[in-house]
This record gives C-alpha cells, structure tokens and sequence, in this order.
C-alpha cells in the first residue's frame, strides 16, 4: 500500500514479474478491495500464483516508526512480515515508510545473533560497474563496531550478488590514517584485524564514484546524504542536459538526436534506477523499494528478492557471521 | 608553492588575473629562485604589482597539521599568514595541504569572538542558482553549537555575497522534526529561536540540488562526503557522455554536434570548477583553491578574496555574530 503511487504502481509491476518469472508467486498484502479491482484489469493473470491477503490498516508515509509499531497491529506492513515470519512468505518487498519498515523488521522478525542493528545496502553505479553502500540511513548514529558489523555484512551480500574477494572500504574525508571521526578511525583498526575481510582502507567520495571499492561503509546519516544528494544532482544535469538542447534552433536540432541516447544514459545512471534496497542483518529477506519508483522501479526491487532467496542471503550471513564478529 | 600543480599553475593564473583587476596587487610567498623564473616567462608583467617574498620551506600536501604548526615556522604557508596578520595582505589564497592551512589560519589569525571553529565554505552549483554549503571538512566533528555558529557564519556569507534574505537549513536525512542524529536535532530547536535567521528547517540531500536553500550547514564529515561525491559523479557522468558518443558511427556523428555544447555544461556544473572555499570565522580572509585546479581554478579562487575583501566579510560577520551568538 505504500510509496508515492501506491497499489497503482506495484500490481501492474507484480503481474508483469509473474509473467517474467514461471515459479515467482506473490501475496499483495492490503485493502483487499482495490488491490482486487486493480488485478481485474489484466484477466489473463495467474491467480494461482497471485493471492491477496487483507489488511485494514495503511502505515503512512510520515507515520512516526514507533507509532506504527504499536498502534496498528492489523498494517499491510506488519501483517507482510508476519507472513515472512511464519514462513508463508520467503521474502518481504515494500516501497512504504522506511523508518516503519525497519522498526517492524526489528521487531517482528529479529536481528541475525551478533547483529546490534540491521543496515540498509544499495549496489550504486561507478566508472567501474556497482559499489555496495551500507548503512543508508536507518541508523544515523553509528559506533565503531557497528561499522565493523556493516563491513561485514556488506562484504557477505556483495559475495552473494556476485562480487569476487569484493574490496570492503570505509567512507572518510581523506585516505590517511589521521582522517575521520573517532568511529571510522577505530572502526579502521577493527577492520584491519580482521582475517577474512579484504579490507582495503579508506575511500572518499570521489573514490567511491571511480569504483575504488566494492563494498563502502559509512553510518546511516553520511550514507542517506550522499545517495539523495547524488539523485539531486544527477536529476539536476539531466535537467540542464534537456535545456541545452533547447537554447537555440541548432541546439533543438543536435539533441533531437542527442537527447534519446542521453536519456538512455540517465537511466542507466541514476541510483535511483537500481531500485531495491536490502535490509540486511534480519532473519529474513526485506527489500525496500524508493518510495518515487514506477512499475519498472519496482520489478527491481522483487528481482533484487528473488536473487536474495536464490542465494540465501540470511543464512549464508548468518554463517560467515560467526567467523567474523568481535 | 601547494595544490597538484605548485607554482606552474598559480603563476600563470595571478598574472592573468593582475592584467583583468588594475588595482590588485600580488605578494607570491615561495621558492623566490622558482617564482622568479617563472614569472620571467611573462615580460610585459607589471612588477611594481607582483612582489616576490621568499619562504625557505614548504608544507607537503600529506603532512600532518600538528607538524606543519609546530616544526615549519619558515613555510610559504605560515609566512603568507603572517604578512595578512601584519596587515601587509588583506587575503590570503592558497592551493595548499587544508588541514595545515585550517590549523596555521586558526594559530596565525584567531577566531572571531564566539567562534570556536572556523569553516570551510563554498558555493555549488543547483537547479535554481547556487547554495553555500558548510563545513566542507575542517571540523568532523561538531556539536549543535558549532552547526548554529555555522548557520550564523553562512549566513551573513551568503548575504555578503549578494543573497537577500538567504534561505538557511541543516542538512538531514529527512525533513520531519523526528530525522536526524541528537547535533541535528539540538540545533534546529537553536535555530527556531534565532532572530534575524531565516531558518527554514531541514533540507535533504536531493532538496539542496533542487535550491530549496541558500545556505546548506552540516558537519564536516558529511560536506566533505557530499562534496566529493559530487565531484566524482559529476565526473563520471561526463566521462559516460564521452564514451556513449563514441559507441556507434551513428553515435559519434551525433557526438561531434552535441559534445562540444555538453562539454561547455559540464564546466558550468561540476562543483569543483566553482573554485574558491572561503574559511570562515576568521580574523581575516583565507580562501582555498581546490588541489586538483589549473590556472582558471586558481583565478576563481582570487576572484573569491577580492570579492571578500570588496565587503569586507571579517568585520560584517564580526558585528553580526554579536547579535546572534548564544
């Protein structure tokens, strides 16, 4: 029921992921009503592998996380996890409130033993394929060994994605070993203890965007700031790209031409594009989808699930947990 | 004698800037031997306005602040910050080492009453003009105190530099009373009380490139981040364009129209191209070129002290902080 366009957006994404994935099955959790009406416009669907699963309460977009923790036992976002948990579900999509979402996760489906906090991670585009960015914003305030734990975990879902001996860095202000806040220099020295982990050292920003690493870790604040504020610029050279090439008739010319293979690009560019976030350090697979994704956004973030199942990502961190943590 | 190319690119950038400002005068603090024989190289130079001060030592672009403070009393640096303390310069421009030259600034000049800490400052570039954003890394740490000093110091900055009424928020994860960590939050209720701020509450890092703000204050650690970041998506979306107009013979016919016009955008809008950050809370005025500028960079950057030194921006937020500090 959540994100900017709500059901709207995610049954038209859900049945074009039925029809791309023959095991894919899926319960859309919410008003049962509309989610129904909205799954008679495609007569041709499955319904074997489409069930709706009522619920009589909506977690607003605003809605304080303690708030609807408590006060609405009977939400699309609870009762979603409560399927996870009881084992009816294998894995949770939701593109609604986040800080609900996480505080739900917490307490409905627990944290990995060892884990303090779950982290949200991204995969983000660079000059050398995709970074791995934990946490990105559901902790805003981070010690060392919470750092430590994200590097961890970021390393064992890069593995699981893909990655190969994935290059595990901190984010700092410089690559010296004076840089940082007291947090990420302690977190450093834990990281370089730790056998395991290809922890390479420092990244900055700019490093970050040259593929320097393939996992980077920063606390929640630093990470939600940078991902936003790399959207904004990104939307705002889009932006000013579209009004280049229509400064001048010659200019309306060259992009008439120009302008599809641009907009192409920024598709392929703009972090938002790689929609699915991973809540990552829960007994169980929660993807968050951005709250402004469309329907292609959204078959993103249930791909990104689908791969987490196929991979078992909580056990296979659940594993590598006990090797690693202090 | 700082920053990626030294005097190589610093000379060429004064001289050019002497012949477009008729009363500027220039003191190069340096290697004299090097700065003479590079200056020889332009004739026509009037040298009753170029004077040449020699310096037996040079801060190196990794050392340590403390070191630079404690075993280099004969650096370019330090000698270059003394003749602004004598009053014998009125700015002070340098390419060099930034923790070196914050902690020498700091040392040399002293802080404003009621500042603890000087920040770094500078414009970048957004959808609806430009926003000045604080700090950019010479405190990566701070408390509510120091974010409110800097909203104070942005401020009056920013109306220095031509902004009526500027529009002032905190950076944050969201844009709910609730977001934040504990210095984010304590300063906002600071600000709310603060007359004669216009403080419009927190902005996100996707709002800052939309322009929702004129002035944008966070810690340094995350200016730094955001910074950078910037930077280098900044960079790696130009480097993209270039390669996708090279993809096809059909590509590359439309790239020889569309690159040049691309090319001229990309230097509008990467941050660093904006060159010049300002440390404000000083006892005078300091600006810093970015490491990585050439000559044009550098004379944004003396651009950036004549324009301070035209408003006389110490003594305007001396006698503003007066009203607003706690």
């Amino acid at each position: 029921m959540g994100g900017g366009f709500g059901p709207h957006c995610i049954v038209p994404a859900c049945i074009s992921c039925l029809a791309e994935y023959p095991s894919l099955h899926l319960v859309l959790v919410g008003q049962s009503s509309l989610l129904e009406s909205l799954i008679a416009r495609y007569p041709g669907v499955d319904r074997a592998r489409l069930r709706v699963e009522h619920a009589g309460e909506i977690i607003a977009m605003d809605e304080r996380p303690a708030q609807a923790l408590r006060g609405k036992p009977d939400s699309s976002m609870r009762i979603s996890l409560e399927l996870l948990r009881s084992g009816a579900a294998q894995a949770c999509v939701s593109a609604g409130n986040t800080g609900a979402l996480m505080a739900l996760s917490r307490y409905v489906l627990k944290t990995l033993p060892g884990i303090d906090r779950p982290a949200m991670v991204t995969a983000i585009p660079t000059q050398a394929g995709f970074c791995h960015l934990l946490d990105l914003g559901a902790n805003v305030d981070c010690s060392a060994e919470h750092l430590y734990q994200f590097a961890v975990m970021g390393s064992v879902t890069a593995e699981a994605l893909g990655a190969v001996r994935p290059r595990v860095a901190l984010l700092n202000v410089g690559t010296e070993d004076i840089k940082g806040n007291q947090q990420v220099k302690l977190a450093a020295s834990l990281l370089q203890q730790a056998e395991g982990l290809n922890y390479i050292g420092f990244v900055e920003g700019d490093g970050l965007y040259r593929g320097e690493a393939d996992v980077v870790v920063c606390d929640g604040f630093v990470g939600n700031i940078l991902l936003k504020s790399s959207e904004g610029l990104a939307a705002m050279i889009a932006g000013r790209i579209e009004a280049l090439f229509k400064s001048s008739l010659a200019a309306r010319m060259v992009g008439f031409f120009a302008l599809p293979l641009l907009r192409r690009l920024q598709g392929e560019l703009a972090p938002a594009q790689h929609n699915g976030a991973s809540f990552v350090g829960l007994q169980g697979i929660v993807v968050k989808s951005h709250g402004a994704a469309g329907p292609e956004g959204f078959k993103s973030a249930i791909r990104r699930a689908l791969r987490e199942i196929e991979e078992n990502l909580p056990q296979r961190l659940h594993g590598r947990l006990g090797e690693h943590l202090l």
